[in-house]
């Protein structure tokens, strides 16, 4: 069959968000609040009011382009994602659902369409935490998770507060907390993002509907020795924290294999001290990021992971885990989830069930609206680089299913 | 009997030039050519000119003073260490041997003698390599071992070339290779240097005798892998450079025990890169440090390093082995060591022999020069840490047996 989705429109789109780029080059740099972000806005906006939509940015910077339904009174369908970026990141993380909101509103335009249910197209900030931190920032702003006391205290990288970013930026930080909607308020959020993962290539399928978001935990181990010279002190006196280290690190990818049930175990940070080719270390830290779509096996992992710290006491050496970060399993909608799913068999659109592996705006919005999450293929499975890329084709069909099950949701008639 | 080395002087020696320190409260960092080591240089220059020398700094920052000798034409006897550190390393690793030159020079004027032959006491650049990597750096450069033209590739962790930061000192690189010293022109080289490893206090010896320095490589591994997100890609599907890393890491102390004979290998400095919590990574970098007294040994255990290197090689992943430092076991002068060997019997101050463990100026003096070189008592056998420490008391005995050789060598007499 034949989509409604418009490849080329939805790759100009694209490409009009990613000019706004403090790297181009090397990969996209957008960060919230910053110059590039202000522009990409508005470009936005643009393209919003350009799709029949009235636009209107909250009190934070997220912006919403409303399509206005004929019964006014009714809670709206929220579609969309973020605008900001990871720093050399791709043009897709974000900015595809964003895009697959508007064209969602150019094909009510295009189709003489009108909506039963109101329909808002939402950009959002700081998804990635990139500037200051924390992440999902926009989405729990909107759902009144943040102190907006808490504004002058968040830094960036440069120790600009988000208060004064909002400030130069045009916004008023004492208002940020008129952001968050009002309970009730959105009847449904959908979310389309890249998977970031290689599962859809792999297999071939044409898009992915998420049914939950895993677990997840990050910890910070920390081992302990003693320092000594490397050429004078014997092998069988030696108190060298990353040989202790070493002897975690070698079984932890085995936990995530041993509890199985697509867990996923990562060491990304990891530093050597005193650092010296020359001195035993004394002082080994790394992270470890575990994640399980099963509750129940995000705990086992971080139980598994302190035993094994554990063991690797004595010798001298001392080990210790902290518990950096947790967030428990997100179930997202079943009832969006059928939804979308009865639409992709109607579009021919072939799509299996997922489990997502990272936190989405979706995660933070399905404890306030019902949520569907579906994800469209990632080529290689990279993400977080500037190689990362979806063919527009591919981009049309995930969009393809937003619109339909918005349309459908939405109770669409012919004007 | 009383010894001539002023122990409080000594002490005044060792915290002066302790207090150029860029880790004040975790020990001492003083890299070469930074602030703190110009600030430590132009302390020992005023001690040198205040014992009565005649102060140069060669074309590589080297520093020299010279107790001219009644025939200036014969070739000095040079006595010294080096001025640099480890990272949060100890106050007496290097300056130890400085000092002892300082005081020897010292009682050179406060006993009113004027050597025949000429003394230099030596402060040296970059002997432990932590800044530019390498090590013995100064004295390589001194004995004509390092080609000028590889200034520019030397680079450090910030990413400042050897050759940018000698300009920024105020050297002139291209002038490098004047550094160089014409053969036959140091009648012998002496160093005094902390034993940095137990065998002396476990002993109750005052001094060690080095009859030989073990040979020495340093390698640098590189693992590389592909990057990912930590959530969404499974555990099958990744190219985990640090996994591969691991791998090796977890053969390497097993391979100093199997070799046996005083065999050591280190790994002391690693790197895990990008280093994000949530990002699997697609590079990690570690030196080993490999040591043995039998060249035969030191040979065996590279090829050792390099078959377990080889062996993680596959799974998308690629590893190579450098080469970034080889010596082989360095025999010491034999007469320098009858000499030490007398004056230590004569002051009474108990004695024994040793391999040296680590490599030190000496050994890269002994190749150019006839070389002596002797270790004083590190407490609990502790170095290249904040802990590292020698009884002021124990110090002087060894300078004690170092102004003794040189005073009988140079042909000492009242003035």
């Amino acid at each position: 069959m034949t989509g409604f989705a418009d490849a080329r429109r939805i790759e100009a789109l694209i490409e009009g968000i990613d000019r706004f780029n403090a790297t181009p080059g090397r990969g996209t740099t957008r960060l919230t609040y910053s110059p590039e972000y202000r522009a990409a806005r508005d470009f936005v906006a643009g393209q919003m009011v350009e799709a029949g939509l009235e636009v209107r940015e909250d009190a934070v910077g997220n912006i919403f382009g409303r399509l206005e339904g004929r019964r006014p009174d009714l809670a709206p369908i929220l579609v969309g994602s973020h605008l900001d970026s990871v720093p050399n990141g791709g043009r897709f993380d974000g900015p595809a659902g964003v895009v697959a909101g508007i064209e969602t509103a150019f094909l009510f335009r295009d189709l003489g369409l009108q909506p039963d249910r109101p329909i808002e197209v939402v950009a959002l900030i700081e998804e990635e935490g990139t500037r200051f931190g924390g992440g999902l920032f926009g989405s729990r702003l909107l759902t009144g998770q943040v102190d907006p006391a808490g504004l002058d205290d968040l830094r960036d990288d440069a120790g600009v507060s988000a208060a004064q970013a909002m400030t130069d930026y045009g916004l008023d930080p004492a208002r940020a907390g008129q952001a968050a909607l009002a309970p009730g308020s959105v009847h449904a959020f959908l979310e389309l993002h890249i998977e970031q993962g290689p599962v859809l290539e792999t297999e071939g399928q044409d898009i992915a509907i998420v049914d939950r978001i895993v677990g997840l935990a990050q910890l910070r181990v920390t081992v302990r020795g003693q320092a000594g010279h490397a050429g004078t002190t014997p092998m069988d006196q030696r108190r060298d924290a990353l040989t202790g280290a070493v002897g975690i690190l070698s079984l932890l990818p085995d936990l995530a294999r041993q509890v199985g049930r697509q867990s996923v175990l990562t060491v990304g940070k990891m530093e050597v001290l005193p650092g010296g080719a020359n001195v035993i270390p004394d002082l080994v830290t790394f992270t470890v990021d575990l994640r399980a779509p099963a509750e129940e096996d995000v705990l086992r992992l971080i139980e598994m992971v302190q035993g094994a710290v554990a063991h690797a006491q004595g010798n001298g050496l001392t080990a210790q885990v902290e518990r950096q970060l947790y967030a428990a399993p997100t179930p997202l909608s079943g009832q969006i989830h059928a939804a979308l799913s009865a639409q992709a068999e109607a579009l021919g659109v072939s799509h299996r069930v997922m489990v997502s592996g990272a936190g989405h705006d979706a995660m933070i919005m399905a404890g306030f609206a019902p949520t569907g999450l579906i994800f469209v293929p990632s080529r290689g499975g990279i993400s977080h680089a500037p190689e990362e890329w979806t063919d527009y084709a591919q981009l049309a069909r995930g969009i393809d299913v937003i619109f339909a099950t918005i349309r459908q949701m939405a109770g669409a008639m012919p004007r």
